[in-house]
């Protein structure tokens, strides 16, 4: 297993022990787990050398453990999945069958007091539990027709891909999924300060947002028709959608962004935080089926103030973990290059010139490929960069065409190892200019008039961005495939569970 | 309209002018939206009295305007989404067109000074704003094909769920979009303050988490089909799914719990918060296809534990807002009653016997009905009501079967109003008993075996529960149709936009 985190147990705070790393005033009536948990004992100063004597019980999964002492003892290091830290445990065999304890992935619960270990043993432990009653004991079934899946050895990324049942007992897959944890929930504590206001924007849903690209669809038509065994419904020769469970095809959406500005254009600052599905057959290691997405809607606001609101929404994610901290410091204490996109091709034009080779050749008004945006971030600027100002036409129609007409107030942000995390715009505010948009990209008018609307009763200015909460995973914690930051990833041919 | 919400204003904290409502003590370094939103104008003690003579810039919808002194200036009611109450402002002829402002939708940005309206006026506003400069105007466009479907009367719900990239214009569906972020954010809080860690369980699922309930398919193959005019794909006269996307049969989740039991068997407490979706023709105001909901999964945690856990997460609602604090208090400052299946079955035979009529039977091992949880909680106790230990044969089969051997470790919370609000159960977390009530329930043991390895290999104790978001604002709001506290609802014929 790849364990690039390190354990952050001596950055933990201090945890009250008394409610189960509860951190805030709130006091706890009704509800107090009967159990401790780790990261409240090992994240205290000095590695909880200051509990010794003190009565707990802890419960978790056994990551290692041997006999000792010509059996007479056990050592087991148990990990509740709270940190990435271990408790050693040592039980004597008076307490419980040994032998049944020390295989790896054994749960147990035990009620015991801690102590300090001997002095002299080599062991960085600064406190240990000294087991005098293992009250639980779930085993693990060794000769059973499906085996454990993750003992001790270290497992490549690829092969936990086919055990996400219980890939989360390993180190790595646990530390991301604690930092996926606090990056969703500083997200929505950014938006809550700053009166942003969460919109469930629809999961179903019966628009194209983009006007392009491969979507799923939702339907109860296979159903019905599999069980007649007379194929689908059809009228006219196409397929009579008047039956399925919307009375019209519905999809699942790639992007909340034009719901979302309906909400803006009523309620001011809203964002969304939701899944989003692409349907497009990509292996990549950037790209999911499923995925998470930030997408934020500012209200009267040009595209200036959403490049800085997202780049505010960068720095707060710092907090986040103190494993991936320099790395998100990088973000948070450099400026971003801003470099317009008329730039961006002369800078990779005189690349080229240097005698750098892309697979995708470099043209004037095309859009960037990955690797010349990693070119762009990587190698030239080292740094985070913003792309602005795109040519018109390899962009979406409800970004802003600029003055000269010929580019439209779009951004993307680049980082380093990803490439683009965050794209934004401002959007087209004024209704002749997106209908005339539209009409040279060629949409169906008739089925946005209900966006068309917002510009013709009261339009405001407004802008608005989308954060790929995987590709900041990716960024943040250093995994280099997409689907080891996500818990269940969905790509072509796999939906496991 | 139906106008339930009374204005928030009196009860808003004092909020800085200067950052736009952020209520913290981050300093903004880089965005700071040049508008001030008008909640930090109004929601200041004695109604923003003392900013008096403050140069504001504020952007807005008008509510209501009208001309008066004969065309020489007009009174604009602005709503801005950030609170209920509106900002008069008043604006002189000479600042701008005044018979384009006074519309009901009309946009503004206006630059002006804030003063004391004049006294005697029949006027409640502590402050009004008197414009000297009307920066932006987005027009209402009142002779175009679609006429503004907001105006100033009063419109039935009903009327507005036509209209639904508007309705958060009107005063009462603004507020229940309010106190939906709200109660978002106090779910995400409450867990990361209990250590529960955010679980993303997938959307396009391939199990049947309830091994019933009418599902939504997702598939590429219609589109392929359709195309290609042969109809769906088939092997052996059934439909051959190795041509879909995952080449499998994939469907839309009816709940997480599974998935997160995967992960609270390795990670501890975690739970999800997502879209759920459920393909049955119900066209009551308790449902709809695309809902979201809380599911928190306990490990090392028995089904009491799990009981006093979501009343907590309940009490933790009542932050939510003002308008609804009190409907919530009764949640927070009831004891709740609980009561046992057998108990409420014999407390309905009694109500009957007295008689009381129900449209559905009382047996003694049915499943209550919508009227009959009604009654328990509106007329028998008239608060809170959990019933626990209900007959194995009309639960899921995975929660815990009692020592009876005839009921299981499953409890519902229910509420006046709304009835079942949470459900949830301890997990049978013994795998002889796990398969045996699959095999009763004749569930398919091959597809399920993901999740009988979590009992075959380190098993725990676990307990969980889910809460429906739109119930919950339903109870908070006192709305009466499920359909009026989701942006976007989806049921049977109708998924708009």
């Amino acid at each position: 297993m790849a364990d690039k985190i390190p354990p952050p147990t001596d950055q933990l705070a201090a945890v009250p022990l008394d409610n189960a790393g509860a951190s805030s005033s709130t006091v706890h009536k009704t509800w107090s787990p009967s159990r401790t948990r780790i990261r409240s004992i090992l994240g205290r100063p000095n590695g909880g050398a200051g509990l010794a004597g003190q009565k707990v019980q802890i419960s978790g999964w056994v990551k290692k453990g041997r006999e000792q002492g010509k059996g007479t003892f056990a050592f087991l290091e148990v990990n509740d999945g709270s940190c990435a830290a271990n408790l050693q445990v040592k039980v004597d065999a008076s307490a419980s069958d040994l032998s049944k304890l020390v295989t790896t992935g054994t749960s147990l619960t035990i009620d015991s007091c801690l102590k300090i270990p001997p002095q002299g043993k080599a062991t960085k432990q600064k406190i240990e539990l000294s087991a005098e009653k293992v009250i639980d004991v779930g085993t693990v079934d060794q000769h059973g027709k499906t085996p454990y899946p993750i003992p001790k050895t270290k497992l490549t990324l690829e092969y936990l891909r086919d055990h996400t049942n219980f890939r989360a007992r390993t180190t790595t897959m646990a530390a991301v999924t604690r930092i996926r944890h606090k990056i969703c929930l500083a997200a929505h504590v950014f938006c809550d300060k700053h009166d942003i206001c969460y919109i469930h924007t629809p999961i179903i849903t019966t628009s194209d947002c983009e006007g392009a690209g491969e979507m799923f669809q939702v339907t109860t038509l296979i159903n019905q028709s599999d069980k007649l065994e007379t194929g689908l419904p059809r009228k006219h020769g196409k397929i009579d959608y008047s039956q399925d469970f919307f009375a019209r095809q519905a999809y699942l959406t790639v992007s909340g962004q034009l719901h979302a500005e309906t909400y803006a254009c009523s309620m001011g600052d809203v964002y969304t935080f939701g899944p989003t599905f692409q349907a497009e057959k990509s292996h990549t290691s950037r790209h999911l089926a499923e995925f998470w997405m930030v997408e934020v809607e500012l209200a009267f606001a040009g595209v200036e103030e959403a490049m800085n609101c997202c780049l505010d929404d960068m720095e707060l994610m710092k907090n986040v973990d103190e494993a991936c901290i320099h790395r998100l410091q990088m973000v948070a204490l450099t400026s971003f290059e801003r470099v317009t996109h008329t730039k961006a091709i002369t800078l990779l034009e005189e690349a080229v010139a240097k005698g750098k080779k892309f697979e995708n050749q470099v043209e004037r008004r095309m859009d960037l490929a990955s690797e010349h945006e990693r070119h762009l971030t990587e190698v030239l600027y080292k740094k985070p960069v913003i792309v602005y100002n795109y040519p018109k036409e390899i962009k979406a129609f409800y970004m802003r065409l600029n003055d000269d007409g010929e580019t439209v107030a779009a951004f993307d942000v680049l980082v380093p190892k990803v490439g683009e995390l965050i794209g934004g715009s401002q959007r087209e505010e004024r209704m002749d200019v997106l209908m005339k948009r539209m009409e040279e990209k060629g949409l169906p008018i008739k089925e946005y008039e209900w966006y068309i609307d917002l510009r013709r009763h009261g339009t405001v200015k407004h802008s608005g961005f989308g954060l790929g909460l995987e590709r900041m995973l990716l960024f943040a914690t250093g995994m280099d495939n997409i689907r080891d930051v996500i818990p269940f990833p969905r790509y072509p041919g796999r939906a496991d569970l």
